[in-house]
């Protein structure tokens, strides 16, 4: 027997398409839905909708914009570029307000398992980037799983011709953490990345 | 600064207002929209104002419904009348396939606190059903907290004249639970309301 009547469930089910969402808290989101006012309601599907008929990928770095060129690419230092996974990544990036540099998103990673090649991400773009001449350093914040890795490395390697620095960004424990509770990966990297004092 | 652009930072925001829905897990799903083939958007926002259009109220029990009266109200035992709360307390009661009667829904539980008065809730509705003669039993399942309590004590006494028995739902010691691990209220509530072996 169906517990919901027909349109509850399909909205459960949508909500369940939701990283992370199993059953119980889309019926929660959904009811969420139904007690809100219809105006309310209005504004949740304009801003999806919105979403999808505003956000664009810049054609230059890749990160999401409303133009042709993200605010990014317009205004910052290009002679360092960040190369990142996933668009994403550039928001958790500026939000430490660090880096003055402008980004290449790859969308996505080397990954063969699941049939992914060099030429299915944007590592093409980037070399076309190096070629124009005005790059100082590309640095390489790729995640740090065997993909992510795998992938630093080819870039790495493609770029090392061009004779620019290609760095990538520090392992090891994590600040605030003991190592105590490390795991065996991390301390072991650490240890081989140690710095001097 | 913003770091996400405009429809992004909306879209996050209106994910912000469901339930147990922080910034970071708003983000998450943002970007999942970002990531969904046009279509399947389209689905998620249908499903919403599909909710929006079609839900209503049975105006017998106050359930969801698309019709004029639920299912419930259509197909079943008519003698017993199990109150609860909320609509989401009926699907939570129907999960079991346990009972067999008929439900009404409050809309809410007395809560002075809160300004809300026995007018504020569906209990003039639930009187005048008890009225039409045809009920033998109204089985209070309100929540186990203080407005819950107090609506429940609240309704016993109304319909005592009427002389149709009330019962509510037996509290006590969660059944798989460790009495060790029983909070106090419920321990001393499973004491007061020891049943014979």
């Amino acid at each position: 027997m169906e517990i919901f009547i027909e349109p509850i469930g399909r909205l459960v089910n949508e909500f369940s398409k939701l990283p992370g969402v199993g059953k119980k808290t889309a019926q929660r989101y959904a009811y969420k839905i139904i007690d809100m006012p219809e105006n309310e309601a209005r504004a949740f599907v304009d801003a999806i909708l919105g979403v999808k008929r505003r956000v664009k990928y810049c054609k230059i770095c890749g990160n999401f914009t409303e133009e042709e060129t993200c605010s990014l690419c317009k205004t910052r230092d290009k002679s360092v570029i960040c190369v990142v996974k996933e668009p994403k990544d550039v928001a958790a990036i500026e939000k430490l307000h660090e880096f003055k540099g402008v980004y290449h998103v790859l969308h996505g990673v080397i990954d063969p398992l699941s049939g992914i090649g060099p030429n299915d991400i944007r590592i093409r773009e980037l070399l076309s980037r190096l070629h124009e001449g005005e790059v100082k350093e590309v640095i390489v914040a790729t995640n740090p799983d065997v993909s992510g890795d795998a992938t630093a490395m080819y870039i790495a390697k493609l770029i090392k011709p061009l004779e620019i620095p290609v760095t990538r960004l520090a392992h090891g424990i994590p600040i605030g953490s003991e190592i105590e509770y490390t795991d065996d990966v991390t301390l072991a990297r650490a240890f081989v990345e140690r710095t001097k004092l």
